[in-house]
């Protein structure tokens, strides 16, 4: 794969559009991941380089890292390679890919279309074959959209359990890193390494929730698309299938909807997002895209008296998924409600475009929850990929992944 | 509180030694922290100031906070009145607080000793009266470690519960925000509006653990000074009281011993805090005082290779206290091996003085475990103040708290 990566695919790696940078990082050790190539969102930090962030601003205002950030050397040290750094949303600020500083990475498998962000140039990499895995972070959903939207697999992981030393935060309450690849079974390799957990040979589920809340945002052909898969997942567990709805869950039903939980995360993320990089914005002056400057624009002028409410609500859709979700159960939603966008067709301002909050109703399940989640490409509609999800209760990311390699 | 500290307890507040700055903000909302004080650790962002760590070289290298931390904003929704800034450790890596730049805040319960870092300013304000509670970081011990040597109250929340957005990282695989208060009403009414959960008026406890390990690696007469309070806590709960051994919990007694979790600890913290701080300190080259300037040169020259295996190390003790521990359950151990250290008797070596190796094998548990852990102020040995801890599972901070309050 790096010897692809060094000789005759560079026109390859040109055409992505997904590499800030090429270069090679020999393993430091020997491992699991023997042979195997990755590269490196560049919001992550890699030794002597500066990490840049999607942004050029960002980039000429901080020196070059000392360290490489502790995944990537969890990853180098397993015995795997690193071939490049790939680019990223504004500060990972988005869920789209399109840079207007750096272009749009390729979506190999629907070339009109975005290939998702924040962590495009991460997707597009390994949906091109560059790469067998690549490392991208998620916090409302920048692992698990692109990866749906370019037809790979995504994890993201519990929160807390793979270390953000040296990734650059976006907002901490929900920051993780995640993981894109090819095939499941590299998912799963690479997964066991940063989480430093074995990943069981098999997974007993108990049961398998549908969440139909979920279903029933999306679009009515990706809702057609997933049936059969969806119908395939429960056969395979010969689990208790059971399709709930949040209404069914909560004494107060008019509190319960998808809508809600967008509504909490949102709050949550944007006085995060303000309190981490508010100072920096104001101090240089970035110069950003349309749509990141609309982005922190609003975080700016947010107001954050709703902050202390959403913590609550927070805390109370979490307890709900806790008492929901057993050890050895799954929970099964859609990965987004509608294929990638089509280029150049989504709006500026997050509040008025749909895709957005429709998108982050379902991403902000895993985020509310803390929960691991992986997204599966199972399905294709209008000739683009779209993924499946399956979520698990906090902290069991070794028993999802063995679940989820078995399905494939 | 707020009059006092304008009118005629300067004097104190000067005598404290705790304050970088004093200043009123007035709070932006009524809750139930109405008509309380507290005061900020100089490590989380207060908007319109520069946050300074503990070292002058990153009080001059970095803008204002354009935003309150997440957490400040959070306690002036609910009421409570901020009246200044705390000193810490530089950049939050020591237990000690004394600062070669600032300073050693007052220990008003034991004068010749060191209030105990690097939460040091806020358990100074707090132990003498100047306000009713602080908020601290606690990433290896930070707030615990301090609250015992003052004789106050202190909370470390679970892993990722409380949002340190706004606060400056050292090692974010542990680092939380905690709480210093004087009473342990108070720490339940902050830590209920931190974590936006309510504390249940009570908590039935099913067993306590008293960690045997834990108690053994004490000095003897902070092991005689905590008999008879433990005794009332086990009593008090009418719960079964077990004392256990690392020894018992596992297969491989080898590899179980407090040495172990404190060392894999260290890897763990040392890797990231290079990863965190790593371009900064290459960049600005900051003047130190002697002890953190030794402490980042050896996390510089750390042999990172050793990180992949305390990882699994971690998860594999982190998985031992999951399986101990159930809902219902405290651990009780020693907050720290012996009281406060006399000032200026520490080595400048953390790897020589064992204060630092014996505290971290107590404090270390429960950031491996990602547990929720409260110091009470519960006995005295030569005069100084010591504390006995009470830990949780992970998540059940509400429990925690409960359990605590009624105890006290």
């Amino acid at each position: 794969m790096t010897d692809k990566i060094r000789g005759q695919s560079l026109c390859k790696v040109k055409e992505s559009g997904a590499f800030i940078r090429v270069m090679t990082i020999e393993p430091k050790g020997s491992g699991p991941l023997n042979g195997l190539s990755f590269a490196v969102k560049d919001l992550m930090d890699v030794a002597g380089l500066k990490t840049g962030c999607g942004n050029p601003t960002w980039l000429k205002t901080h020196p070059a890292a000392a360290a490489n950030a502790v995944c990537v050397d969890q990853l180098l040290f397993a015995g795997a390679r690193c071939v490049g750094k790939t680019f990223t949303d504004e500060l990972a600020f988005g869920l789209d890919g399109e840079n207007a500083h750096y272009g749009t990475p390729l979506n190999p498998r629907a070339p009109d279309r975005v290939p998702g962000g924040s962590s495009s140039g991460s997707a597009s990499a390994v949906a091109c074959g560059i790469v067998d895995f690549a490392l991208g972070t998620d916090t409302g959903g920048s692992v698990r959209v692109p990866a749906s939207n370019c037809g790979i697999f995504g994890l993201r992981p519990s929160h807390g359990l793979i270390s953000v030393a040296g990734v650059n935060p976006l907002a901490p309450s929900f920051d993780t890193v995640g993981i894109l690849a090819r095939s499941c079974d590299v998912l799963a390799a690479v997964a066991s390494v940063l989480l430093g957990r074995d990943i069981p040979a098999t997974a007993a589920v108990e049961r398998v929730y549908l969440l139909k809340d979920a279903f029933e945002i999306t679009d009515e052909d990706v809702r057609e698309a997933l049936a059969a898969p969806v119908e395939r997942i429960s056969n395979h567990f010969q689990a208790k299938t059971r399709t709930v709805s949040l209404r069914d869950l909560e004494e107060d039903p008019a509190e319960l909807d998808l809508r809600g939980w967008y509504e909490t995360y949102c709050r949550i993320q944007w006085a995060e997002i303000w309190s981490c990089h508010g100072a920096w914005v104001e101090d240089a002056k970035p110069e950003w895209g349309p749509r990141p400057g609309m982005n922190f624009r609003l975080v700016k002028e947010f107001d954050r008296s709703v902050v202390p409410e959403a913590v609550r609500r927070r805390e109370a859709y979490h307890n709900l998924l806790q008492r929901l979700l057993g050890p050895r159960d799954l929970l099964c939603i859609p990965t987004t409600p509608t294929p990638a966008p089509v280029k150049g067709t989504l709006g500026i301002d997050r509040r008025v475009d749909t895709y957005f909050s429709r998108t982050l109703s379902l991403t902000a399940i895993a985020g509310i929850g803390r929960l691991p989640q992986v997204t599966l490409p199972v399905a294709a509609v209008q000739g683009a990929p779209i993924g499946v999800s399956l979520l698990a209760s906090q902290g069991n990311d070794a028993f999802l992944l063995a679940a989820a390699r078995s399905v494939m």
